[in-house]
Formats: structure tokens, C-alpha cells, sequence
């Protein structure tokens, strides 16, 4: 169902083209209506909702100040440009937000032209401008570069890397920092509380005519504009703290008000004027405009899909309140702290996603939530293993993909006793095509030294994640998005053994092997192949991807005809693909068949349709599997 | 040959303990004679010269003021750490210094109980030191954790994510800022000059002396610390420049002579009454006492083995100077370069490795040396594609390790038409187990929308380039470390389409497919098996490890009963293995032998020694075929 415009300014106005010609009155509703179709449309079909409300007075300003055909805007991260989108001629999709064959949740490069450079991952936007920007300097072209990055993203190493970079560059561009953690809100404390005074301070004001006289002033001349420079550097000391973006090369302008659209306008109008890398430091309220985002924004910062509020308040549909994968381990990772001191708990910025509220008020010494910086959380976590402890790295697997040297040079190289605990491995639904988790298998299998399991269920979590704790070693566990089933398949309590495959079910004639969350998808198919009478396989959980059990598989190779491997991952480099070699390699003369995601990027969808769309379903498997008959058996059986 | 050190207060001393107990005079000798024996060892074996001789004073300074046996003393990249390893019990062994079996290039805490973590890439040392501190307050110890970083790894995003974090931390840890680039030099300029006047200043020491009285103070109670800590900081503020350490939590001490151990060791005492996370900045010179590697500070970073000084001075054997693939991959690029105002290319601190100095000196406007910040890097280059430009990005296979991210989020989910030159690909030798580009193959591989080509020589390399250049894709192309032949197994110069593998000898019953290097060896594998008779051999030249060209591979694996492939990095989720699988999933059923890295870190040797060691030669692969056939062929031939 469309969205309801008819009759609202937006919907006279369409696009940011004719937002242009509004006056300020007019500027306010429309924000007002933006957020209402933003909160209807991310209540509904889930999405990133306290950051784009955020972001609303800041989109409509940079579309009135710079011309998005031309001019280049990247935002980082982009789950905060759904104002931009609407207003980027995506208003009559906007009701699509992350539903399948619709709007993505993030810039998408395929989706509109207005969207130059994809995101999804933080922190590269600063480096993406940079390149922009020295492009246009080589091809002599005139537009403008603009970086909107938040102030998490921007205490990346990647973001450091590209803002040390700046000054070598010697470029014009501009970085917006959109910066709501230190919000007006009173307890903020040091510099932020300085800079939230110096935004309604006088001397402020008199530095927005400094701004204001010296971009005039630049025009003159060169010359004129240094000296300018000089001058402001001088004047900038007596009304400005030290900041880090002047010790790097940067100009300075701030702290704004993010939510008042003519003061931003006017900003970054004067901005284009202005020939050296800038930084303009915005101050926006995460979940701006809606009472319960603005009071909770780390639980509004991504809303499930049927999330209601008001009243009735509730996060997100039922089944997304069970006990999920995320959880369980949180859970066991208690556990193991009651019992030892040595366990350390960390985190890059997820605390919410990865459930560790309860470790950190039950252990906060213990605890460490090192923002988004994933490279040094891992080389951390060796330190700490190193100085003795046992620390637990809770990190989704697409993040994980920023800190794989760590993984090799600092902990598997060493033998650190670290737990990789990798959430959202697998296909991850609607985030889309920056936030699947397809590739942790192909890429860690290949790292000596690294046990990688995945489990079935919530019994053999529990036993894996024990067995690490015993073992002294590095062990990375991955497991998908979702609810995790508390018991799979099991007739006793007993996990398999450490490091060994687990027959589920004796059959014959085929053998269907899944790892994870493929285990229950090929117990579903043996149950559609046994009903559809073509066979009765034999069903083995992997367990574990690296190193695989051998013994167990050569024997499942050697005593059937068909073999057919599930998982949860890019099939190139992945454990399917090396089940498969090893039959050739020993010479075993069955039939394999690898089910696993194709070598493309899969775009925004529920887990479950993506599922769907690469056969890794039970009727999927049961369907390669009546492939591999041929029409015979299936004929026989109807 | 062992070093000659009899006679010698070295000799007398032998390790760290006895150092102790020297005067400062003979402090003076002993580092002259360390020096001594690292230029003979290095200049021998080759190695890290540069910056080992300007740590000298640095490592007995601290060996004075720390106890190694109880202190975590942790060497950022590690190759600055000689004389440390000389006096922690290794002087007996130094002359093995990267030979195989003998003392590493990098601490290993395999070699030594004084090595603490191991490092070899840069900038993991504060994530580290983090790591242990927090470890020790968590488990009540009282030792020091001492991090060794020089100005080039401060400057990378691990470095930040961890200074970043350190006042979250709430912990004791010392830095100590080894800054060889803002040396003594006049020519500087800037911050460097500022600070190299400082250290000779009054005020400076002044500051020496408010640092004593204030430590001092310090021990006599809480408040009388924190209290000084404010004076401290007003009182810095006048003394020295506003800089990024103090912005971001730390104390700042320095800058000091780094060539004044009576001087580095008695702050260092000091640093130990200091109870918060403190930067010691200390100023050295790379290559200090040895003329040449003092004046060309970039020449002697690392050195061949057998290089000469001297009168006759000479880089390395003739050998080292031939045409090498770094050379071949730069020359091509200037070509590119020439041709089109579009071609730029991008280094992370490799300009000397990566042979771009022509290319800078020809093209400085299109040459970026990012430093050593290899994740903004790629995300730059893929800015500068998005701007229109045409990215060649030269990096060593293992310090692509630390951006994978990039190359997947930012790369090649977009189709950025960037070129990754991808150096010192496979077993990499003397730097050993941290250097070894052994994992991209299996890595990138599985990264949807790469090409990936490795050419066997320069003939291909250049239709590779070229081919890159005009199709506008993302593309990889991977080559080892040494020479480059110029033309291998040609009849004509005409080279294989693109994507296409390429059939180098026409034989029968065995195919030997190889890969990059690899192909050489599997040509000299089909000599070795045709001269003793027992086969010949089909030799493939694979060209393309991803897509995988799958026409000609299938025809070849109907084709013969035995196809052995070799690859010059590890066997798990390699080229070899997705043939090997392939000829599973098809049904081919011939044998397939898989030849490549064993899955272990492989430590330091030479790169022929460890392609030995893997059998990866021509014997090693003929065996493999003669093995398969068993005794009877042989015998036959015999």
C-alpha cells in the first residue's frame, strides 16, 4: 500500500527540484510530513528509523544548497538518507523500504543516479570523497563533494586513515558531521557540553559573520585567502576548543543546529565558497519527531518490521521477541563468566545487536564496547588473551570482514585462546547486499589454525562454546539471524564429540550434509523425499567447517551414491566446495551436488525469500535431489 | 658463521641481566658493537637495517628500565627489535637471523619468552599493549605494558581505533613514539621543526624537570596527581604545541633524543611512576652509525642478502637487480599511464617495494602514497573510479589481508573499475610467517565480481593490464615476489584470450595445470616426467583463477586420468581445490592431485627453501605423477 500524500506539500512538490522554491513555513511542514511517512512506512516494514528521523532538516538542506545531478553526496553508512530518497524522486516507492524488488535501505548506486557511491558498511565515506573529489581536480571539472558522516562512524580507523589523508590531498570537501550522540541533552559532560554552549553562544554568532565576511574575502584572491586563513586560525583559537580536525589539516565550522533547515541552507551555501576540506559539525536528536525514538534511541535506531508504538508500544512482530541465535550466545557467555574470571566480553558498537545488555550490568569491568572498530577489537582481544584472559568477540560476520588480517596475524598465527561469536552469518534479509554474511566460510576456512564451527541448535551452542573455553584455542562460531531452535534432531542431550560430523538419520542412496542453519533445511528435505517415496536419505549434521571431519565423510562418501551439501554461504570457497574436492581427490566416484548461494550479491529481501531464491529450502534440496534420478523416480512414485 | 664477539663488553655482558650493571660509558660501546654486529648479519643475510640501527639506544634503554621477564614489551611490525633480541638471549644465534631454522626477522614467541606478542604487519602494537594492561588490572598484576610504535604505523586506523579506545580503558600503558621521519633534518618543516626545536630548548628542559617533580609528587597520594595533571596540562600548553595525544586522553612526554640511552632510560624510570596511559616521544635516526643507510634512509629500510657498502656499495646480489615483477607491473602502469590522463596509482607506504618511483616522478599528479593505511586505500581508489578515473592499486598479498572489506563493500559490489596489482603473491621467504601472501586466492576467490588473473610472465602481464584497462572492471592480478621471465612457453607473442586458460604442451594421459609461478614448475615437472619416460604430460596454464575457465578445464579433466594442479598458496579453498571439486560435481573421473601450501604458518626461509618444503618444483610435482602411476612406471623406465 502507497503512502498517503494527496494534498500534503510534499506531494505538490515531488522532488527536491521544486523543494527549491519553497519558502521556510513551507520547509518545516514538509520535514514534518517526511518523518511521517518515514515513521509509517519503518513501523511497518522495519528499517533504520532514530538516524533518518535524525537526518530530515539536514536532507532537505543539502538538496536546497547543492544540485544532487551534479554535485556528489555520499552519506556514510546511508541508513539515515531516507529523506534524501524520497526526495531524490523515490517518494511513490518509499512504501518499498526493504521489501523485495523494492527501495533499499541503503544509497544504491543501481537504484538512482542520485545515489553516487553505495553504503552500508561505516566509515567510508570520507575516503569515497576524497576520491571524488581529486578525480574532479584531475578532470578539471567544477562540482561539489559532500561526506555526511555520523560521530560513530567517524572514530573508525578507516575514517582516520582518509581524514589524515585530506590534507596531503590538497582538495576541496566538505564533511558534514552529523553528530547526535552528543545531542543538547544535559549530560553529555567536557567538550561536548562546550560545544552545545558555544552553539547559542555569542561569540558563536560572531563567528558565522567571520565565516560569512572570509568566504567573501576568498573570492578576492589567493593571496587574500590565506592570509584570511591565518587570521581565522588565530580568531578560531579564542572562540573554538582545540579540535582533532584542526590538528589535521581541516577547517572547523561549528557546532549547528541540525534541525533548523535555513541555518544548515545558509551554512552550506557558504560552504561552496570555501576552496579547502571543511568540516561542518551539525548537531541532530536521534529519532527527532517521535516521543519514543527520541527517549530510546538505541533501541529506535533499527525497528523489526510490525514494530507498533504509542500506546500499545511493541518491538517488532512475536516471533522477533523469542529467544534468538544473538541471545542464546549472550546467555552462554554469562554463563561462562559466573564460572570463570578470565571471560572477557567485547563488542564494536552492538551492543543491542549482539544482546550483551545483561553481561555489561552484570559484569561491567568485564565488559568492552570499543565503537565501530572491529580491527582493533580483534587485535585487542589477542592482547587480553595474551595477558591471560579469555575473551569473547560478539561480531556479525559481515563486520567481521573488516578485521580478517586480525583474525590471522594476531590471533590464529598466536594460538589465542579468542571465541569468534559471528552473528548474522548467512543470508541477513533486509539490510540487503552490504549486510549478508555469505562470504566468513569460504574466507576463515582458509585460515590455519582457526577450529570453525556452526551449530545446529541451542544443545550443541552451548556444548561448542564450553569446548572452546576447555580448549585454550581460537574457535570462531557462526550462526545466522533468527530464532535458534533449542533442540534439533536430538534423541539424548549428548553432543557429538568435538571436531565430528553427527549422522541425524540413517538412510541410503543419498547422503544430504548441511552445516548451521542448512541442517534443518536438510532434515525438511529428507522428510519431502521420504514422503514423495524417492528416497530415504541419510541426513549428517557438519558441525564443523574447518577442520572438517574426514573420517566421518569419507565413510558418508564411500557408502552413497548421491551427496548433496547445504549451507548457508557463497558456494565458491565454501565447506561444500571442499567436500566435493575431497571426493575427487580420494578417488570416491559418487555423484555431489553443493547447495549454496551463488557468486552475486544478494540484494534486500526477508532471509527467508532469499532462501527461497538460492533453493536452500527443503523443497530445494528435495529437488536436486529428484534431479539427480532423473524423471524416473518421480515418475514411479506418481 | 657466528659473529666475533670475544673481547668485547658484549661478549662480557652476553644479555639484558649484566646490562644492568655497565656504566653509561660502557653503555656508550655496547651499542656501538650491537650496531656493528647487526649491519655485519643484516648485510649478509639481509633484513631490516635502517630502523634496527636507529633503535639501538631505544632497546637497551628499555632493557635497563624494564624487566623483560615480568614487562610486556611489544614491538609494533617488529623489524626495529635486533638489538633487543641480541640481549634477551639470542647473540649466540643472531648470525641465523632469517635463515631457515635460524632467529626470525619479527619477535616470534615461539623463539623467545622476552618476545610478548607477535608482530610483523604495522600498528598492532597499542591494540595489544591494551589488551595485556587491561589483562593484568583484571587479574590484580603490577607490571608495565610498553608499546614500541614508529611514526608511520601511528598513522594507520588500527593505531587510531586503539588510541581512541585507550581513555575508555582506564588503564596504565606507555607508548613510545619512535619517530624516525621527524628527524634532525632542517628540512621538515612544520610540526616536525617545532618539535625538533623543542627538544634542545629551554623550556624543554623545563619540562624534564616539571615531569620529575611531578612524579614525584605523584607517589604521595591521589589527589595531589590529579591535581598536578591539571597544572600539568595549562603548564604543557604553553610549553609545547596542541597535538592529537593530548586531544585524545593522553599524557605527552618528549620529544627526546632517541641516541641518548642515559636519557631514555631515566624517563622511562619515570614513566613508571606515572599511573596513566602516557606517549613518550622519541626522536631517532634510521640508520643511525652506518653513513650510507644514515643518507638514504629509504634504500636501506630492508636489505637483500649479500649487499655490499662501502666503496663498492651494491644493493643485494645481481640477481635482486634484474627486471623483477614489481618492476614489470610498474613499467606497465607508466605505459597505461601515458596513454591514458585516467590511469592513477595508489601506494600504502611502498613506494620503494612497489617500484612506483618513476611513476611518481613522471605522473606526480596521478601518484598517491597514502601511507600506511591500506583500508582507505582501496576505498579512495574506489572513490576516484566513481569519479571517473582508472585506479591501479600495487599492494603486498598480505597487507591486502587488512582490507578485504574494501575490496568486497566497496569495490566490487559497485563494479569499480579498479585494478588491484597484488605483489610478493604466495611464499614470500625471508620475512616469513607474517609476510606470506598466502591467503588471497582463497580469499578473493569467493568475492562475487572479481576478476582474478595471474600471468606466468611479463608477456601476459601486460595484455592482463591492458585488458583491464579497456573492459572497466574490477580486477586482480597476482604475481610473486623475484623475477619476472620475460617470455615462458611461447611460440608466439601472441597471447590467450582473456578469461581463457591456455594449453602450453600437448600431451597425454596426465594434465599438469598450473597457475602464476606455478606454471614454470609444472612445465619442469612435464620435462622431469617425460625425460624419466613414466608419462607426457599435458601442461595448462590456468591464467584465471576467478572465473575459473571452466570449457577448457572440463574438456581437460574428460580428457586425461590424471590432472595434478599447482598453486603457489594454501590448498584450503584454493584454485586446486575448486578443480578438484568441479571434477566432482561433474562426474569426471579422472584422479586429481592438489598441490599447494600445506595449512600452517610457514616461518622464515628462503622462498625456494619453502616452495621446496610444499613440494612446489618440478620434482616435487613429477613425484606426485609417479606416485599416482606407483612403482610399475618407473620400474618400467629403470
Amino acid at each position: 500500500m502507497a503512502v498517503n500524500y494527496v494534498g500534503s506539500i510534499l506531494g505538490s512538490v515531488q522532488n527536491y527540484k521544486k523543494l527549491a522554491l519553497l519558502g521556510h513555513d513551507d520547509i518545516t511542514k514538509v520535514c514534518e510530513e517526511i518523518r511521517s511517512i518515514i515513521i509509517d512506512v519503518v513501523l511497518k516494514n522495519g528499517g533504520h528509523l532514530g538516524g533518518s528521523l535524525g537526518a530530515v532538516e539536514l536532507c532537505v538542506a543539502l538538496l536546497r544548497a547543492f544540485n544532487p545531478e551534479r554535485d556528489k553526496i555520499i552519506f556514510d553508512v546511508g541508513h539515515q538518507a531516507y529523506a534524501y530518497k524520497i526526495l531524490t524522486d523515490r517518494l511513490d516507492r518509499f512504501h518499498t523500504l526493504r521489501q523485495k524488488g523494492g527501495i533499499s535501505g541503503f544509497p544504491r548506486r543501481i537504484e538512482s543516479k542520485y545515489d553516487v557511491f553505495d553504503t552500508g558498511h561505516s566509515s567510508t565515506s570520507i575516503s569515497a570523497a576524497l576520491g571524488f573529489a581529486k578525480a574532479r581536480d584531475l578532470r578539471g571539472l567544477g562540482h561539489e563533494v559532500v561526506a555526511v558522516i555520523g560521530d560513530g562512524a567517524l572514530l573508525n580507523g578507516l575514517a582516520f586513515e582518509a581524514l589524515n589523508n585530506i590534507s596531503e590531498c590538497d582538495t576541496k570537501l566538505t564533511v558534514i558531521l552529523n553528530d547526535n550522540k552528543m545531542s543538547i541533552s544535559p549530560r553529555v559532560g567536557g567538550m561536548a557540553e562546550h560545544l552545545a554552549k558555544l552553539s547559542v553562544s555569542a561569540p558563536y554568532r560572531r563567528l558565522k559573520q567571520f565565516v560569512k565576511d572570509q568566504c567573501r574575502a576568498m573570492q578576492d584572491g589567493k593571496m587574500m585567502a590565506v592570509r584570511l586563513a591565518k587570521v581565522k586560525t588565530k580568531l578560531k583559537s579564542l572562540l573554538l576548543p582545540d579540535n582533532i580536525f584542526i590538528d589535521m589539516g581541516m577547517s572547523y565550522w561549528g557546532p549547528f543546529d541540525g534541525h533548523n533547515a535555513r541555518e544548515l541552507e545558509e551554512i552550506f551555501e557558504l560552504s561552496k565558497q570555501y576552496p579547502k576540506p571543511l568540516l561542518i559539525h551539525v548537531i541532530t536528536k536521534k529519532g527527532k519527531g517521535c516521543a519514543e525514538a527520541e527517549e530510546r534511541p538505541a533501541s529506535f535506531h533499527g525497528v523489526s518490521s510490525g514494530t507498533v508504538i504509542g500506546e500499545k508500544s511493541r518491538p517488532g512482530p512475536v516471533e522477533a521477541r523469542q529467544p534468538d541465535w544473538s541471545q542464546a550466545v549472550a546467555d552462554n557467555i554469562m554463563e561462562l563468566a559466573a564460572r570463570d574470571e578470565r571471560i572477557v566480553a567485547l563488542t564494536a558498537a552492538m551492543e543491542e545487536g549482539t544482546k550483551l545488555r545483561d553481561f555489561k550490568r552484570e559484569f561491567p569491568r568485564r565488559y568492552f564496547d570499543v565503537g565501530i572498530a572491529e580491527g582493533h577489537m580483534l587485535t585487542y582481544a589477542a592482547g587480553l588473551a595474551a595477558g591471560g584472559m579469555k575473551p569473547v568477540v560478539c561480531v556479525y560476520s559481515t563486520f567481521l570482514q573488516r578485521a580478517m588480517d586480525q583474525i590471522v596475524h594476531d590471533i590464529c598465527m598466536q594460538g589465542m585462546p579468542v571465541l569468534l561469536a559471528v552473528d548474522r552469518a548467512g543470508l541477513s534479509g533486509e539490510d540487503g547486499e552490504t549486510h549478508q554474511g555469505l562470504l566468513d566460510m569460504a574466507w576463515c576456512r582458509s585460515v590455519p589454525g582457526l577450529v570453525m564451527a556452526s551449530p545446529r541448535d541451542m544443545v550443541d551452542l552451548s556444548y561448542m562454546m564450553s569446548c572452546w573455553f576447555e580448549k585454550n584455542i581460537p574457535v570462531m562460531i557462526r550462526y545466522p539471524k533468527g530464532i535458534a531452535p533449542k533442540s534439533l534432531s536430538r534423541g539424548s542431550e549428548v553432543p557429538a564429540p568435538w571436531k565430528k560430523a553427527e549422522v541425524l538419520r540413517r538412510g541410503e542412496g543419498v547422503c544430504l550434509m548441511g552445516i548451521g542453519a542448512a541442517v534443518k533445511i536438510s532434515l525438511d528435505a529428507a522428510e519431502i523425499c521420504d514422503a514423495r517415496g524417492f528416497c530415504d536419505p541419510t541426513v549428517v549434521d557438519l558441525r564443523f567447517v574447518s577442520p572438517m571431519d574426514w573420517e566421518t565423510i569419507d565413510a558418508l562418501l564411500g557408502a552413497h551414491s548421491l551427496v548433496v551439501i547445504a549451507e548457508d554461504g557463497y558456494r565458491d570457497g565454501g565447506a561444500a566446495e571442499a567436500i566435493a574436492a575431497r571426493a575427487s581427490l580420494e578417488g570416491y566416484s559418487c555423484a555431489v551436488r553443493a547447495m549454496g548461494v551463488e557468486p552475486k550479491y544478494i540484494a534486500h529481501a526477508t532471509r527467508a525469500e532469499q532462501l527461497e531464491d538460492q533453493g536452500l529450502t527443503g523443497e530445494g534440496i528435495a529437488l536436486a535431489v529428484e534431479d539427480f534420478y532423473g524423471g524416473t523416480l518421480t515418475g514411479e512414485v506418481g
